[in-house]
């Protein structure tokens, strides 16, 4: 099977053993040395950007169904993905927008099919060391690329509105998870602790009242080293207390205000 | 007509109408006097307590869905509802439950039909004062009642799930929406505000500790007046600056541990 021909006989299956009217989309954010990015897909032979995104097997969980649509989109696995919304909306896409990249691919799919019915998705996301992760473009899809969050294609139907709202709940998130943990090396400075708070909610933040807050947290774990290398003065190298970073993020969560 | 066959001339009707495999569950908690509680409904010639929820039709919003579904099974005008997660776990309804409460209210309906078969559901919560709503039963129910959220009897499907799942969420959101401002009178003292967080966040704080964070905020003006009739000192009363309020909310947000 050539691999139109091998897509095409993907969805026709696919159209028996759906749900109907229902999708996952995946946001997949990238940090990466103060940047933060989202992955995209561009649909072959087109220059349609679009989430990873895929439909729901009949007796499978919707949370399963966002990590298998990943991998198969994307490759990706293992990920911490988190539902964050639903978008419900009976316009939020167009059959005729889809056909037209169906065409383009040579899939011919009857205009009737449940796949042009009003579909509502649910959001997931998942934030990642894009440095640390491989992902690849699967048979619908000529490539796969990180874009920076601030300066995004037009998407395909509503993918915009779907980054959108993803970063709004990260940001909304970012007092309750540790994100610290995942996204910093073992040891790590407060300037480097500062930038990722500060790139991942898209502002600067006040230096001194950034590390006056988080070290009255209590979490943070001052090392008798330095980060060496640098043309100013060295400074401390801190870890996070695991325990005690949980605890606050549990209770009250942080404050970045 | 009476109730039970407009009921199933209701329901029949929805059948045809409706999105398959998807519904609205609404949870609303009331807060007064230091007390957060939910609404339930307790189904016709049953003791099944359950959330107001329904389906959605065809052409309709899925928020919209909500609202409307919210004033029909309790009354409930003008609302704020907010989504804030989709069940969707296979397994999370036992349609042989759902088929014998409907045969308590002469409702019969084959067990093919659509109303029985997997159902991911999108869940909604708002919060109000309680003591100035008046919810009814729709034709559905007997009863409507508010429950301590400590004090739930087992619910209906997965509603239990639900409403732990709402309460966490609205715990996490606490530091980013204005409840102030919905649940207080327009003039209050710092014990009353330090009452409502207690309450929402459902564990007590430190008295001075939040005092020093609320003032610090600089989103309180303190007025030249004082709540009388205690038999203690009587408390300075507070108004909220709403523009500092909001920006505090949409900035970091408030931290309360």
């Amino acid at each position: 099977m050539d691999q139109v021909t091998s897509a095409q006989h993907w969805m026709a299956q696919q159209m028996g053993l759906i749900i109907p009217h229902l999708s996952v989309d995946c946001v997949v954010f990238g940090f990466h040395e103060n940047q933060l990015r989202v992955l995209l897909l561009r649909f072959k032979n087109t220059e349609v950007w679009a989430l990873p995104g895929g439909r729901v097997y009949r007796e499978e969980p919707v949370n399963t169904a966002a990590v298998r649509v990943l991998e198969q989109r994307t490759g990706l696995r293992g990920l911490y993905l988190q539902q964050f919304h639903t978008f419900g909306d009976p316009d939020r896409l167009h059959s005729s927008d889809f056909q037209a990249i169906l065409a383009q691919q040579n899939i011919r799919i009857e205009a009737s099919s449940l796949l042009f019915d009003r579909t509502i998705s649910v959001g997931y996301y998942a934030l990642v060391e894009f440095a640390q992760v491989s992902p690849a473009p699967d048979q619908l899809s000529d490539e796969c690329r990180w874009w920076d969050i601030r300066d995004l294609p037009k998407l395909f139907f509503d993918h915009n509105e779907i980054v959108a709202v993803a970063v709004r709940t990260l940001r909304q998130r970012l007092s309750y998870e540790p994100v610290g943990l995942n996204l910093l090396p073992e040891k790590f400075t407060m300037p480097e602790l500062q930038r990722l708070y500060e790139t991942l909610l898209g502002q600067p933040l006040d230096r001194r009242n950034f590390q006056k807050r988080m070290l009255a947290y209590d979490f943070l774990q001052r090392l008798d080293e330095r980060r060496t290398g640098g043309a100013f003065k060295a400074p401390y190298l801190y870890r996070f207390d695991r325990e005690r970073y949980a605890a606050v993020l549990q209770g009250g969560g942080l404050a970045f205000g």
